[in-house]
């Protein structure tokens, strides 16, 4: 029906990966997937409780998830992810043992971010009252050769869902009459 | 071809739990089954890194072995684990919230563990050296109801594993004709 394989979105706070991976999700499970979403709260519940935003432990969660998705994807489910995972090479590492991976970068200036600023955090980040906040006081390291880039700062939403489901089909993970 | 279950192996430390699992598993395996074993190592590197001893540490690793064989079972994977999960509570939470939960009591006397003491850890648990040690200076809440119990002081294993294969077909887990 479909292949096991990670779709992995990575991206700033605000950027737009959960908006997106839920969508994706929804129309997966519609279509009658195996499918698992682990985005930020069952995650933090279940598996990163205990975690700080440390370089160390950012990584511990992003292998964490990683492994949960690797275990998922070789047994044939599919594991959308939608944590920051800020460091190029843990998502490389995850990748590396994930024999399907799908990197989704959801691009958007922090500019933008901050102007738009839903749940106030970039202002206060700005303001230097959060110490590591990804993309302002911590690092954020852009995907190289992500296997698609959505510019959420100008792309509208339903255009990157028909972009990620196209791509999906293109690499032969999901059947093409979906 | 088989449905998606947790086959939950719980007992003290010795009492067989990873040898039998792993018999379970490599029969599973040669089956064709979608399956998983949750084991100490690769659990102990990838979900439960920095957790200790204490009941909430212990509880927030079961619980998190529990998700994961959450996730898998409920997309069709078969997930074996072979954590220790000495609390009654935390095990019957965990059964709960699975839909296909077996559970397999290893029971094997304290007297015998200590006499065989294959890692020389009974030894040095009954000197007072070890402050938590499941079984001798920390509690074991052993099932009331499991769906199988083992003696593993007297039954060879290869019967141990040829009762579980059979509970499994029982319950319409896998297929009669495995």
């Amino acid at each position: 029906m479909h292949k096991g394989f990670a779709l992995w979105f990575t991206g700033l706070s605000g950027s737009g990966k959960s908006t997106l991976s839920e969508r994706i999700h929804k129309r997966l499970v519609r279509a009658g997937a195996r499918v698992e979403l682990l985005d930020g709260d069952e995650v933090r519940t279940h598996l990163s409780k205990g975690l700080g935003f440390s370089k160390e432990d950012r990584d511990t969660n992003v292998r964490r998830i990683g492994f949960v998705a690797e275990l998922l994807a070789r047994n044939g489910v599919i594991a959308i992810t939608a944590a920051i995972s800020p460091y190029k090479e843990t998502r490389d590492i995850v990748r590396s043992r994930i024999g399907e991976f799908v990197e989704i970068f959801m691009d958007c200036p922090i500019s933008v971010l901050a102007e738009r600023d839903v749940k106030g955090l970039y202002k206060k980040a700005l303001a230097g009252e959060i110490p590591h906040f990804t993309g302002v006081s911590d690092p954020y390291e852009p995907p190289v050769n992500p296997e698609l880039r959505v510019d959420s700062s100008s792309e509208k939403i339903a255009v990157s869902e028909e972009r990620v489901w196209q791509l999906l089909k293109d690499r032969g993970l999901i059947p093409l009459s979906w």
